[in-house]
Order: structure tokens, then C-alpha cells, then sequence
């Protein structure tokens, strides 16, 4: 058996679809153009690909998007200050701040100054509590991204044993609450669990966010089972370039799974995409609107 | 063989004497009495009872105990102002107000007024949220006294097999929470959970905390694992009478589990304890002293 190919860059393609069908009938019902406010501090250049790529498909769902550049000695005082500004701008719906933050700022300071209800990265602890309540909460992106993908495959998640390899606030921690929230069974593993191999082959969901270049091995999967992986590792490649790889062996996990993500063109294709979702998801609650289709 | 009792009311009263030392060493080191205030509105027997007994123990601890009783058809507006009250009392370090609350109150509005930093029961969003975020947090009392239940026969749960039976956000979902903090693998499963005796049956430690008479049964124990039963479930007894039971068949479970709690006399003994605990901790936090050794 072949696993079938969960495609994120197609999967992402039509959940923006979907947001900018729903982004237009909100502007056109109700006068609302959902806005998202990106803070850049410094000048890594990693993040400002990551910024300009949101920048780019915030607009093209037809939305507004609105950049603040800040030098990388900002004055922690002056970043709160911009956020709140963001909190009390009617235009703004989304406010995200570029992690990692330059040396010297508090990162938890400028995240728990954010409107909760403006909070579309999800890492504000009201939003971790509401999520882990059961209750309404703007999510992490990358876990709303994973279940996405999953739900390309299954409808429903009811029942399913799903195992979660590692617990990272960004990533591990809010994906339990989303699965949960759909019914499934969920094991949370982590570095200091044992017999990973063995509570991996229970699952008919796995989802791998360690970090760990290939550490979940295609012996450990479920025959049929849906593989999601969240890792992103650069490896040497040939000829001096490095390659991407994942957390899981890509090449032995295709031969036992029923689907599986792969790396690149996975799990990362849907985290701006899912951003798109909490920021029309926030204009919606904001403007005390239904919750938008998507 | 024949599992060994974990006596909860040992075990309690030995927490309780803990606290009441490092009360004491607060007290004389620091001058500071940590102060419990407790909200009753109506006049619900088992409530009043919980009350009088939270009272007692507060007391018995070295502590102060406010009692505040309001009337069952107190305005809502007037609940949350003497919660606010209490929030800038500087005597008072934990708030409780007991629910449930009578009709007509919106008890989530009152348990968000409560300061976080005097959320002894550990309801309040921002607690939910560091606590599903691995911070610091002033975390439910009854999963609180699981934790302590099950660390009465293992130092260390580093790397065990946890399974969570119900995911309320008083019990299942904070229990999951600070079982990873102790490094154990969990499983949450619950109603929707498929082989649910599969599941459990791989489990070094088992939480039952569904609110169903004696659901998980003997031959569902793995040979030697720790069984913690949250369970308290009235079923009719002889000449009349009722009787307690946990969630768990106890004689099958004694038979196959190495050590468990029995119903009553286990968790909840540990839960007003556990609430002491809390307001010794908070007491602590807000004066800025180290954590008390309990």
C-alpha cells in the first residue's frame, strides 16, 4: 500500500478560497472589511519573508492588512504602546506580533497586552484557557492547520485514537484541546514518554511536532493510518544545499500509512492560510456577526 | 493479589498539617496570615455544609476565614461588587465563591471577576490558560489532590502511562494538565472514546472521573497499576438507605490494581486540603515570598 499525498499547498489554496468568498459577503452584508495588523520589530530576515508573504495574502483575500516596522531597539514601552493602539483600532481585527522578538523585550508582556479578542496568533492565555475550557477561543494557527488537513481525510474525528508527539505551547498543547473538541481519543507523548513506537502504533491519527529529523520511523505507523507532520528540520543535501525534512521518515511512513503530509508542501502551507481564518473569525465576534463559513 | 488502600484521609491530614506548619513559619517570618474568603449565596445544604467544613479547616490551618452569605436572589451586579471587594482586600488571598450558583446568576461572570491571583479554585481563565501552557497557576483543587494521591505511592511519575476518564474542566482537562507537568504520557478518553478497556488496560495509572456507578471494572486494570477514582455516586443501599460509589468497580479493581482509592475516604478528603494548599500558595505569590514547601 501507498499512503495517498495530503496536499497543503492545494488544501491551503481553497481554505483562502473559502476565506475571501466569506471575506466579501461580510464586507458586502455588513460594511466590515476584517483588518489584520502584522508587528515586524528588527530586521530577521526569515521573519520578514514570513511578513511579507502574510502581508501578500491578507490582500488577496481581500482584507486589510497593515504593517508596522519597528527597529530592533524599540523601547519595550513604545512596542506595548503600539499593540494597545492596535487594541482600540476599530480597522484592526487581527493583531499579530513577529515572534521571535530581539534580545531584550518580553516576549509574554507584549503577548498578554493583546486583545484577547484581537489575538489571532492564540497565544494570549485567555485564549489558551478558553481553548482548554472547551470554550470559544481564537487557536494557535499551525494546530487549526493540522486539523484541516486531517479532516480532508476523515469527516470525523469521533472516536479516533490520535496521538500527539510533543507538547510545545504553539504547537502540541492547543492541537490536544482541538482534538478533543472534535471527539477524538487523545495521547499526548513527549520526550520523556517510552515505547514511543508502541503508543504510535495504536493511533489512526499521528501527528508529529518534536523537531527531530525523522524520529517517528514508518515501522512505528498504523497500517492506514493518517500521518500529520509538523517538523521542519533543514538537513545537509547534496551538492552543499541542505534539504527539508520532517519528523517523520517520509519515504518508510508511505508505505503504512493511509495518508501523510509531506515536508515541504504540508503542514506549513496552512499557517497563513489559518491566520486568514482567526482574523475573519475575530471581525466576525467583534462585530457580534455569525461565525463566518469557512 | 490484593491492591494496597491509598487512605485519603491520612493523606489529607498530613497535607493539612504541612500547611498549617508553613502557615505558621509565614506567619512569624513574614508576618503574614494568608486569608481564605468564601462566597456563599443561598442556602443550599450541601453547600452549607462544604462551607462549614472549608471554614473549620481554614481555620484549624492557622489561617483567616471570611464567610460571606448573601441571599439567594442577590443581584448579579451586587455578587460581582463584593467579589471586586475582595479582589483589593489585602487580608484576603483566596477567593471561593461556592457554586453552583442559584438560577439567574451568570456564574462564568462571577468566576472572571474573581482576581486570578485569588482563584484558589483554579476556575478562571487566565489560571486555565498558564496552566494548559505550562506556567505557573493556581490549578483546580481536585485533579490537585489526584496529583498528590497518586505521588503517595510513586515518587516520580516521570514516563508512566496516564489515562483520564472525562475531560470536565474542574477534574479531566486541569488533571491532564499537571500530569504532564509530572512528565507522565497521558491519554484523555471519554464518551466518545472507543475500547475504552483497551485503553485503560495499557494505563500504569488510572483517573476515573466520569460520574458513572462503577464503569471501569476489574479485568480493565493492567496488573499492578494505581487507580485514583474521583468518583462520588449516590445508588440506593439496603433498608432504604443510599451508598457511595466511585466511578470505578472497587472489589473487582482491589483484585488486579496495586494500589487505589476507595469511595469515600480517597479523593474526597483531598479536595478542601488541596483548597488550603492553594491559599497558602496565593498568599505566598501575592507577598512576594517563595513557595511554600507543601
Amino acid at each position: 500500500m501507498t499512503a495517498s499525498i495530503i496536499d497543503g499547498k492545494i488544501i491551503a489554496a481553497e481554505l483562502r478560497g473559502r476565506v475571501a468568498a466569506e471575506v466579501a459577503r461580510v464586507k458586502s452584508e455588513h460594511g466590515v472589511t476584517p483588518g489584520l495588523a502584522v508587528v515586524l520589530v528588527g530586521s530577521d530576515p526569515a521573519s520578514e519573508v514570513y511578513v511579507r508573504s502574510k502581508h501578500k495574502q491578507t490582500q488577496e483575500a481581500g482584507m486589510a492588512s497593515f504593517e508596522h516596522k519597528l527597529p530592533a531597539d524599540v523601547a519595550q514601552a513604545d512596542l506595548i504602546a503600539l499593540v494597545q493602539k492596535l487594541n482600540t483600532d476599530p480597522t484592526v481585527h487581527g493583531i499579530l506580533v513577529q515572534l521571535p522578538l530581539p534580545k531584550g523585550l518580553d516576549t509574554d508582556a507584549v503577548v498578554n497586552a493583546i486583545d484577547p479578542a484581537k489575538d489571532v496568533d492564540g497565544l494570549h492565555p485567555t485564549n489558551a484557557g478558553r481553548l482548554a475550557s472547551g470554550m470559544p477561543a481564537l487557536s494557535p494557527c499551525t494546530p487549526l492547520g493540522c486539523i484541516i488537513l486531517t479532516k480532508s481525510v476523515h469527516k470525523s474525528l469521533e472516536g479516533m485514537n490520535a496521538i500527539v508527539i510533543g507538547r510545545s505551547n504553539l504547537v502540541g498543547r492547543p492541537l490536544v484541546q482541538l482534538l478533543l473538541n472534535e471527539n477524538a481519543t487523545v495521547t499526548i507523548a513527549h520526550s520523556k514518554s517510552r515505547d514511543l513506537a508502541k503508543l504510535c502504533a495504536q493511533a489512526d491519527l499521528v501527528y508529529a511536532a518534536v523537531g527531530r529529523p525523522e524520529m517517528v520511523r514508518g515501522d512505528w505507523i498504523k497500517p492506514g493510518a493518517t500521518v500529520i507532520d509538523v517538523g521542519i528540520n533543514r538537513l545537509p543535501g547534496a551538492e552543499g544545499k541542505t534539504r527539508l525534512v520532517g519528523d517523520v521518515a517520509y519515504q518508510e511512513a508511505l508505505k503504512t500509512a493511509g495518508a501523510i503530509t509531506p515536508v515541504p508542501g504540508g503542514v506549513g502551507q496552512m499557517t497563513v492560510a489559518c491566520l486568514l481564518v482567526n482574523t475573519l473569525r475575530a471581525a466576525c465576534a467583534i462585530h457580534k456577526l455569525a461565525a463566518p463559513a469557512v
